[in-house]
């Protein structure tokens, strides 16, 4: 086992390392208000895009310079598990996250696929014995093979939906097999092309049935891991049904699913839908939904899926403060869904590329959590929503008011004086708290 | 009553007249499927943009010349009504619409400010007995006067929220008073700037007090038209909360409003959200949402909400599909939520964008009526999704399937066979119908 | 020769057939101010997406159906030679256009690539000794393969700039060979992923130092074809050095290159550019650099290259109009680079869409010349601009004028009188062409 | 003089002082690289955000509370005069920029409105003379009033282009007297609404005929400032002339008016165009066109000209790092072109922003200082290009290579070894510079 045979100077004290892949300020041992870093920070490394991805764009073909590029076929799937474990162990990350065709090829039927995921699992399994490396979630890829071309659960051939029970049936199997801590969902397929097409009720209420069935599946056979669905706007499809976290709390809604299931919110699936990565948070976290991140970063100025790793510290900060506010992410994680640039090909890019994501967050905690501690946000809009704390405020809020006594107020009180919202020196505070969290934080 | 005198050749059967402002394809008494067109496009004027707008822009002053130019407050309120029902007859339209501010100057308090009110209602209310056009709906403007820099219903000031549900109170008395079919809430300050200083929770919490009250006050006094409730995403807030169909959805829903709201569905805000207009149509339309159009369009290579007058064929034939398909608006209608550009400055201008519209909707209705009578899009959606009524299909939709049937199915039968989903000529056929409908079009 | 003997029965009279694969619109002999729509009209098919694409996408694998899939390598690059003849020759379309990589497969050394393109060139050319169908233009693709990873004439690597160098080289020999119109740069890599790493300066430099060589090799060789550069802002860099035309045109007087090329516009790149096609058609036609058109259409609201076939025929009719400006394209043509979707994956596809994209430009050609015969745009724009016809106006013109003439002006008349726009009279009469352009066309 | 009498704890050592006004990053006199910080940001303050906007939107009317609000007409100009010096020196601002018509107010005729200017602009002569305080620049705005509708000297209106004339004569007047080191151009209104009333080609010819007649005027009066165009692509209008850096360059190339102008560019008008803040700086730069900054930053997630205070701080070191690569703005300056939230209305929030906004410049002066020091991505750059420095990259360099000895060579040499271009890594370099400059800066 030496696919990053180079690879052996990893250090975890931010000692002063030019160049090398010393982290610089994630240490895991850390005690940040009362946890460990490693304790707050869950990192999962993403298998698809680090030992099966290479490197390839819709113009391109892959780049990717790998250790395992000498083998193919199942010698290709064990030799990546194998890399995998080691790369965790240098890392030192607690998860990995996987999808089923990541890991195993697929075979000549169904059957075959079964049967090369069973082999691939019980390797990993094995790892996973003397490893301190677990499974964050795990789930069935139902977007890039042409039968999925239509969709998986919401294809418009019941032969598929079947296909696609069957996978996710193993997946769950798996999941509970390997421990996984959460069973994501992502409708890569689940849209639409065009709406001249498709049956835009069919395909939702279909969408909801396999949620159900998966639900009771997992019932069934004990398995009681979280739930995830991962919202994205678009891309592949023109419009995926999830399309953000309050798209997805709608229909979770409206199908009575809102119980078992959780979101797992990528940054840059946020920014392409409009939004903030910490908006979604916020209104996961608020609805209770808050469950698992994909940890990562867009291009605002690109309209695809960059999936790049994480090293914009605002992000991270503002991202790292809905979690401390969600009281951590319980068994969700922080996963690297986040790959090398193309132009990033040799191995070590994998070290560089992971060090940089898990500094940005370990910046980003310290820095939230002094932000927290010091209450600079909260003291600020505790003051700034007093007024719904007495008088008419706090009737509005107890459910005691009337907009007959709301006329009646504000037809005495109609010079109403409001404050600043003070954007400016909020965005300065943080600045502020970001160049000097370090020295002052306090455990 | 003379403040379009140039305006006189208005004519609606299609009659040849080059550069006049002669309808080419609106035909009011048309049978379109068994209706009229004037019964299917139940037009309405926006009062804002055509009478009180003044074609400013954030970098410009306004350039409208306008017949009522010469009055000033009360006069000017009293003059736009006038100027509006002459309007409304010339361009035969059935509906208009207005916030309380666009109708009557505010006053030096709410008093004053009902007062005005009460005045300019009064008189629209004499002008409505004599002629056809009619309160499609009314709306309480909460977000341009400086109180409202927070927001009104979701302020973190409790005065402005009294205040905003004095509005309302009143706003619904109105409607009442003068028969609106709808009342709509456009929540242009209910979102924020940004999260670093906003109380997420407490801010929707309040937004849903707001309108348990405002649906509480309409039971009270017997106003029965439909509430409405307009997405769009942002502009003027950097975040709006009702952002698109699916987002004000899950929160109706969330806060057990669902069934006193309906939506009032823009082309612009559909757009501004990421989203086709027929998207958003067809989103209300499946979960019994939708209620009214704001008929105009964007740009979409612009960011900001133009409020275009509608004439992208395309557009209108998709929304006209949807609204077909939903059986019509019902208390709904079209209101050309829409301005004149700032280079179109001139009175007649107001009618060549009116007429643009109302023929631009015409075509779509003939030709959404002609691709809905011959199945065009029908047949081939039947077809396409035929597995699911018979076999493994139909066991899925009828709740007989589990995952393990499914699994046990699939893998007897992994070689599936799609079929394409013929994107490009549905694309031509749209074409074909687009140009051909005129001919064919069948009562 | 038989790879899609189902398609026997495209007609070109627009006869009426039902679900066929008839034009409707477009026929090749019928003569539309004083030329046949065949001449107006130098339709070129895309070898890359219409015979080498396999429909995969960043999250899925090819879905196609091809008759030639049952080959591979060169087997599989002459089969494809004999299906494109075919398909040419089906759709009656005058022109085809391919990248080197497109029509062969690589060696392993460039030797060995240019003896594939040898063989697979003679092939073609033995085929265009009977066919009607020419070479619109060729084009050495510099950025599918790894070692393009940094760009080509942009690379930081001097060994790629080489090896692009000796690609072109072999380009501009097919050219000649096969007597290509034109020869086309599209710089897929030359630009850049981060500025962190990038020698702007240097990167610029050397790729003007590169396109000044191929003007040479030309001259040396005798190829007389015209060169044409394709904008595109992004995708799949971060940024891409010929953005749009206004950037490449400011990259070409910088190193004394406009006399040697012009553009070969794309509708999508444009719109990824934040442009109107017309926009980029009317910017390089005033600049005397119009050269050729890549014929699709993008959906603004996705971030990336859709290459959709051209239905849009808003689009068609200012793309033709613009060209019809222009006298024509000369040497350039219409090429569609565009791709059935991935669910429409069946070969008729491939008919449905073309056929749809030559009936939309078919139909932008007649409503375009009848615009134009009418002089619908022009007597407007005539009067709209008069002033710079008499008067101070043609002082300004004529060069006359200066700051003292035109205060002295200013200071005596600044009662200014401006005159509508008429943006939406326009757009109406717009709509008004569109459906009735085809009873009136006058030859 | 007391507007601000509340502001009088400015501080510039940074010391601590929670929630003061005090900088905590600039010190005027602090040396960086041997020059001190107020030589290396020559800071502007924005007369029309800060003096005279209101905080209006196109949803709302204005919510500023200014001191100067109790008066009116001229006296409220000459208030603003007395405000705006009093606030220089409280901030200690090198600099200011005006457009003519946020300083006086426009007359009944174009006499009167020169009149206007002359007072006020004799009343900031006679406080320059004791302040510190210079004119960066300043400009004639052409884009408020009604009669810019159609542009200025774009307009299709030859009185218009007069009307431009006089204005920008009379400001290059202002300019000389008030020793204005540059004069700016900012096309607001220089573009179209639609192509399909717009004569493109004579709107671009006047423009070049109206810059040749500034740069004559200048000449003439012996006004030696640098002239700037500021390119921005849209808003107000849909397409705008200047629409980036390069765009801008073709047209100055194409006209002859390069040797006359630099660029003044604008971070948000960057993004919004889809480049970069210092993309635009870099092309402005390799091309000796770099001639000064307005200092602000957009949201990218929102689709219009936001105009924020500058507070991200990867954003302010790529800026200064291209400025200090350019040996400094020469001329040029930081123009803070930006203006306090809408929320933000308090006069205090003037002080918090500018503040906010002069620390992040401080620190990115800092931090891209270091880098440079440290030759971070120079050693990486010119290690990156280092085969252009010898044997075949060398010749590509000097010109002796050919498409003959290219081929020759890449024949010889086809298994091309590329290296990683370290992207991750280099954005982990700069989080660690930014974190950590402030320690080790060496002067």
């Amino acid at each position: 086992m030496a696919y990053f045979e180079n690879v052996n100077n990893i250090q975890f004290e931010g000692k002063e390392s030019k160049n090398s892949l010393a982290f610089k300020y994630y240490n895991p041992k850390e005690v940040v208000g009362g946890k460990t870093m490693e304790e707050h920070l869950r990192f999962g490394v993403s298998y698809w895009h680090t030992f099966t991805g290479d490197g390839g764009d819709p113009f391109g073909k892959g780049t990717m310079i790998r250790p395992w590029d000498r083998y193919s076929d199942m010698d290709l799937a064990k030799a990546r598990v194998e890399a995998s474990f080691e790369f965790y162990e240098k890392l030192n990350v607690p998860f990995f996250c996987f999808h089923d065709t990541d890991v195993a090829p697929e075979g000549s039927n169904l059957k075959e696929t079964y049967e090369n995921l069973d082999t691939i699992t019980a390797m990993m399994k094995d790892y996973m014995k003397t490893s301190k490396t677990k499974l964050l979630w795990n789930t069935a890829n139902a977007f890039t093979h042409p039968r999925f071309v239509h969709g998986a659960a919401t294809s418009c051939n019941a032969d598929v939906f079947a296909y696609a029970a069957a996978k996710v049936k193993k997946g769950l199997e798996i999941a509970k097999d390997l421990g996984a801590d959460n069973y994501v969902f992502w409708g890569g397929r689940e849209g639409y092309e065009t709406l001249l097409n498709t049956d835009l009720q069919l395909e939702l209420d279909n969408l909801a049935r396999f949620y159900h069935m998966a639900v009771d599946y997992a019932k069934e056979i004990g398995y009681t891991g979280q739930f995830l669905i991962e919202p994205k706007p678009k891309e592949p499809t023109t419009h995926q049904y999830d399309f953000d976290v309050a798209t997805a709390y709608a229909f979770l809604q409206k199908y009575n699913l809102q119980d078992h299931f959780k979101f797992n919110i990528e940054a840059n699936h946020a920014t392409l839908a409009g939004h903030t990565f910490e908006h979604e948070l916020r209104m996961a976290r608020i609805n209770g939904m808050l469950g698992s991140v994909d940890a990562n970063q867009g291009d605002t100025l690109l309209g695809w899926d960059t999936d790049e790793f994480p090293t914009d510290l605002y992000s991270t900060t503002l991202a790292m403060y809905e979690i401390l506010k969600n009281g951590g992410l319980g068994k969700g994680g922080l996963n690297f869904d986040a790959k090398v640039r193309r132009g990033s090909f040799e191995p070590e890019d994998l070290f560089y590329a992971h060090v940089a994501g898990m500094d940005s967050f370990a910046i980003g905690l310290k820095v939230a959590h002094q932000l927290i501690q010091d209450r600079v946000l909260d003291s600020f809009v505790e003051e700034r929503y007093q007024s719904f704390t007495e008088g008419i405020g706090r009737d509005i809020v107890e459910g005691k008011a009337s907009f007959h006594t709301l006329e009646a107020y504000a037809l005495q009180n109609d010079r109403i004086k409001n404050r600043s919202g003070r954007t400016e020196l909020l965005k300065a505070k943080i600045n502020q708290y970001l160049l000097e969290s370090f020295a002052k934080v306090t455990v």
